[in-house]
């Protein structure tokens, strides 16, 4: 198949009236099959079920003298900090351990600030008349939604290859209103790129005009290659104190797709000082989170070697399902000329950028023969994709032989937008 | 012994000596014991082992169709939601259940009412000028806490034994900068009190100026009866629906004191315009609470009647607690006419009334012995109780024979203090 760009308008609608045979066909079949969310799929459930038989024995109730069934230790139970900060690279003391879910733990950061200000704030952010922030994009749409539901003013800062565009981010911290970003810094959602060294320095040595800026540092994916051996990954607390602004980061991790996406641990890891700051602001809400969940944890995962052996596990299984939609693209849409995409070595997604102004117009057709994907626009603040033209593959759920349905409707819909684009 | 008012100088100096004698005495044993919080004991942690050996079998994973173990269904397990609406008495599609702490649901709500509004706020409270809050007093230290960390006036309520004075609570809210009361009304936190029947409807009729008033209904100790038969509790809910005003109350509880303080599950429940108002507001924030440990609950608990059969065996453990510290105070203290107390028959408190102006004396006292309780004014807002009276006595963590001992102590220091404030 010829690029679609050098297509003759007959050509064009021989094509589009093949691609129509074919969807027709697909939306007969009454499909239904989801690509929108980053959920693991019940193969990589069942890898953790070990997980179920522990906390047996009621020397395993006991930590460090502690029981951990009983109220208490709001930074959580030290030997899970001790696992986090071991996967993360950071200190022990730098960690807080909490319950099933980092999305909660960043929400939580920024409603403290939002209320009571952060550890620099001259008052707490609700009490500003403007607040600005930075959202590296295409990014991650529930990132975006924290702090668009607390009312900041969304900035779109491009991504690259190597990271959010430190230029721009750089120029945007002069603004005292800017007062942080969202960074997914290995294997970004949905980009799947690792952030170069060069990109992790510049951002620890930021100096923004607010007192309180905060780089948000989900490390969502800090263990989660699905291709080749694990990427060792600086610890930016280190490089943040280095450079003399040892506040100046939040980090975030679980184990949702390392154990079990519904119950796993999140944590967060931060300088003393903010973890000062924080306990004094979590007091009110917190007694402890499920320190019995922790000690689960802890007793399946023991360290960052054996969580590595348990992410070889997972790859296993990930592995295919990307290949399965990299070899199909390359395939089915390369020659055309379309669209391009990146092909991440880990993460959960594909970040995939349609001919401008065809996305939604795939995403639509998608549907209507019953896939599901994440909504176009997502991946930019608002959920405006001024191209119309990023859309997120996210491959985990279906099993491969559904997964090749799927992205064969996929590659159908995604042609028939770009040659309606083209003019039919 | 006599009245201590009815001691001479002389009789007074003699008993201080001799109460001196036997404080050393004590404080040379170096004890340290704890009866500061509503901690259970091991001996009741233990009950719930069992919980820790369910979840092996892979159809347990499985609810409702659903994969307990993966992302998904803010709301809660409704299977879990059920077993809630079995035990509070309201419906299924009222509740919500969440994490591990009924606090932090309690926090979250009034945090969204502060940042966001809750269903019928003209604004967010964070831009009203002032908000003032109901603390029926004495009361729980924690719900105050949450209410003063959002800079709310706490305005004190007199308890009665039927509950918070009424009178004073349907005078307060014809103000509309008051937006809520605190309310715990099965065995009140410290008071042990039931709210009368006349009580809770009052509250459910109550008329209030602000049109997002809020009843913070803490069932807390719901099935928690340690003496005597479970005590039916009426559906504040329903009532709130009878009288008119379905969207006044959030109800709270949790299996905290059921199973394990620190890995329960825990709940709220409201009607279903404001259920949909939170689940707005809560998006950005949960995907969803861990639906493994709200199964393994649902497992283990079954329904409200295998739940009260276990309560049984918290009541037999409990029951002794709360025996011992009403007898000795009955023995050491009454005859003496220095104090006066309650004798509950649940929840997790004695509400202990010291002479006026010798409650922090005598804990300092207790302190010197090695015996920790409950700050003196904790039960007030703010920390401040006006008449340096009320003691919260928590006798369910240690076991009974180390009870004894920090009864003994207590009761040395409260006529030490008693004799102090009389004049020695």
């Amino acid at each position: 198949m010829k690029p679609y760009a050098t297509l003759t308008p007959a050509e064009r609608n021989g094509e589009y009236a093949r691609l129509q045979g074919r969807f027709d066909a697909l939306k007969a079949k009454g499909l239904s099959l989801n690509m929108a969310r980053g959920k693991p799929g019940k193969q990589q459930l069942d890898l953790a079920s070990d997980i179920f038989g522990l906390m047996q024995d009621p020397k395993d109730y006991v930590s460090g003298g502690m029981d951990v069934r009983n109220y208490g230790e709001m930074r959580g139970l030290p030997a899970a900090r001790a696992l986090f900060a071991d996967i993360l690279g950071c200190k022990p003391e730098q960690v807080f351990a909490g319950g099933n879910s980092s999305l909660q733990l960043m929400y939580d950061t920024i409603a403290k600030a939002y209320t009571h200000g952060m550890l620099h704030s001259p008052r707490p952010w609700c009490k500003e008349e403007t607040v600005k922030w930075l959202c590296p994009a295409p990014g991650y749409d529930r990132h975006f939604k924290v702090t668009e539901t607390f009312g900041f003013e969304l900035v779109t800062i491009p991504m690259t290859e190597s990271g959010p565009d430190m230029d721009a981010v750089e120029e945007a911290v002069k603004d005292p209103a800017v007062k942080g970003i969202w960074c997914v810094p290995k294997y970004s959602n949905p980009e799947g790129v690792i952030y170069s060294e060069d990109t992790i320095r510049r951002l620890a040595a930021l100096s923004p005009a607010a007192p309180d800026f905060l780089i948000m540092w989900d490390n969502a994916y800090c263990v989660h290659e699905f291709e080749g051996d694990y990427v060792p990954f600086p610890d930016i607390l280190s490089l943040c104190a280095e450079a003399g602004h040892p506040d100046l980061v939040f980090e975030f991790a679980s184990t949702s797709k390392i154990t079990l996406p519904g119950a796993g641990v999140a944590c967060f890891a931060c300088s003393e000082a903010n973890m000062a700051h924080m306990e004094t602001l979590l007091a009110p809400q917190v007694i402890s989170f499920d320190k019995v969940n922790q000690q689960r944890h802890v007793l399946y995962l023991r360290d960052k070697a054996h969580t590595l052996e348990l992410m070889k596990k997972h790859a296993a299984i990930m592995g295919p399902k990307f290949r399965c939609v990299a070899d199909t693209l390359d395939r089915e849409i390369a020659p055309l000329g379309i669209a391009s995409w990146r092909r991440p070595k880990g993460g959960y997604f594909v970040s995939f950028n349609a001919m401008p102004g065809t996305a939604k117009r795939t995403l639509a057709l998608c549907g209507e023969a019953g896939v599901t994907m994440t909504s176009a626009g997502a991946t930019f603040p608002y959920g405006k994709d001024p191209q119309d033209s990023n859309i997120r593959i996210a491959p985990s759920l279906p099993p491969v032989e559904e997964l090749e349905q799927a992205m064969e409707v996929f590659c159908v819909c995604l042609k028939m937008a770009a040659l309606e684009k083209l003019g039919i």
